[in-house]
């Protein structure tokens, strides 16, 4: 009789899941976790490599725990007139995501979202031992503030969770519907900004909130507008209260020395990784116009990509597009696809791709 | 009025507490944390730097979120028969405990440890929401079995810490201990080998027993014998299914891109970076022997770290150790002092200076 996972001690509520993650496929044509099509350029690997090498003679010795040169570089990026004591770094937003939960979620406490909306926020409420609430969201996939209020009165939620824009419906928040959450809240509020650099004009960051909101919290990350997903960098900023509050749960040294100056390094190139992101913005708002023209129901976006629909078997048009070698996202709601935005090139695939999966 | 950490709603087991970890301090001699005082060589260094410099052309994709290459590499190293299936890997031993407790600790379950020991273990535990009970160790730091089997009966933990070399005694474990408490353990035990490369000879490791036993896992770092306490790579050896059990818990890309190669590297080049062990090993045995001729109580180290005493007053041989310029910790039983063990130079400096603070 062999050994299996059902063997084993494993927590009930973990038996019979499947482990988290979009499928790592080897096609050509790669649309289906939201990453920036553009790579880093020889002249940054150089710098990468050159940042690196450097703090390779120290790396018998453990990181700075504080990671403060990276924080300090964070805030500089951010403005706002924030400084250090206002950032914290993790291993990408769901260490941060992980952490605040830790701090301020966990058992006999309650989190709240919107849904459909990031499935790492009930994920990881549920292993910190947090338990879950989704509110629906209407069917412009928009928060109804006024169900918000309802639900936060109703349920006293530790943590509520906001994402602007929406993953995976592309939805921003208005700022003046952020506020009215952030004064109802019992707990904090975590504003998940992955996203952000890709709004739309006209649509601001709860940053401008923060000097007002000391519970009020927004995650963003270096995997999206700034192209590093593969470096892992999440960061927060915050009142510096909710900094010391994770620093109570951080494991030690959480950062490494090489992640720590990769970022810095990146920081410092920020101008060559955000130079992309007007072109997918642009080739964004395309897609949403081509794809209305041709009859699809798609979600106004202000990401890096698009939710649209609806198929009476969306996972039908999915494998038709892989076996196109096309790999999009087969999530959201039932009936709807996400499609990530890719370069100029990847897009004309996919939509050659995707007229002939639905016969248009 | 400012607002601060105790206006937050942290969790209540969180109020009071301070952030763990010993200070940071900048003087010439570092003797706190256990780090390898051997930094790598400019040849690994600029190994390290191209492979970053080729990773870095794709960090705008995700890593590959199972590691397979890094795991292959390991489980190389730790022989045994042992494969990447049998092999996982995180940012730090910190994080393989956490995700182990995960896993198989959480609300309503218990995690025992035998102290004293490191002291990550109940504060991971905790944070996990995971009950901590600690057996004591007897007056030479050894696991009286007898007792640990009887705590167990009692106490039916879900998870058993061994650490073997303990950490801050130095004191490794008999293979038959281990063997009689996983025999008799109702969940898993992890045997924590941080230390495992500065055993003496004829210590083996408890990787041996993992074929007899699927509930035992063995973590271990490549922070102290590799001498990369700044690249934060942490792993286990266990039963396949034990690996995926963590996929359950771990966060989606938990490990870079920029981790999985510098640790790649680093075990192309484990020749160099575990060169400097044996030495270490005989300067611990030289540092253990002149400590006892000085009329210190020692405890045996299989350690890179001795434990050493008794003092009535450690932190003030502490501080007067510091005002000498030589940084070591104030950790352990009450009256003891542990001591990393650096270079010939580092020792040397050390010697003299106790000496000083001790009036010998």
């Amino acid at each position: 009789m062999s050994f299996t996972l059902n063997d084993l001690p494993l927590r009930d509520d973990l038996r019979g899941r499947s482990p988290y993650g979009a499928p790592q496929l080897d096609v050509p044509v790669v649309l289906n976790t939201n990453e920036n099509p553009h790579a880093p350029s020889p002249r940054l690997a150089k710098a990468l490599a050159e940042a690196v090498a450097d703090t390779a003679l120290g790396l018998n010795r453990y990181p700075d725990r504080d990671a403060v040169h990276l924080r300090e570089g964070l805030a500089a990026y951010l403005g706002h007139g924030l400084t250090a004591d206002n950032v914290w770094a993790a291993n990408g937003s769901n260490e941060i995501l992980q952490q605040l939960l830790q701090a301020f979620g966990g058992p006999g406490r309650t989190a709240m979202g919107f849904e459909p909306s990031y499935s790492m926020h009930p994920i990881i409420s549920r292993g910190t031992g947090t338990g879950w609430v989704a509110v629906p969201r209407d069917a412009d996939f928009r928060i109804d503030v006024d169900a918000a209020l309802a639900a936060i009165a109703e349920h006293r939620p530790s943590v509520i969770f906001l994402t602007s824009p929406n993953n995976p419906t592309g939805t921003a928040l208005e700022i003046a519907d952020i506020e009215r959450i952030a004064r109802a809240a019992p707990g904090v509020v975590v504003v998940d900004e992955a996203y952000a650099e890709f709004r739309r004009e006209g649509r601001p960051s709860a940053l401008s909130l923060l000097p007002d909101h000391p519970r009020l919290i927004v995650s963003r990350t270096m995997s999206k507008a700034f192209a590093l997903a593969g470096a892992r960098v999440g960061y927060l900023a915050a009142h510096p209260a909710v900094v010391d509050a994770l620093q109570l749960v951080r494991l030690p040294y959480h950062l490494s020395a090489v992640t720590q100056v990769v970022a810095v390094t990146a920081l410092d190139h920020a101008d060559e990784l955000l130079g992309a992101v007007d072109d997918l913005r642009t080739e964004r708002d395309t897609l949403v116009g081509w794809l209305r023209a041709q009859g699809f129901s798609v979600a106004d976006s202000d990401a890096n990509f698009v939710l649209f629909g609806e198929f009476e078997d969306r996972t039908r048009v999915w494998q038709d597009l892989l076996d196109q070698q096309v790999l999009i996202r087969e999530t959201g709601p039932p009936g709807w696809l996400r499609v990530t935005v890719g370069t100029a090139e990847e897009m004309a695939a996919f939509r050659t791709a995707l007229l002939k999966a639905t016969g248009r």
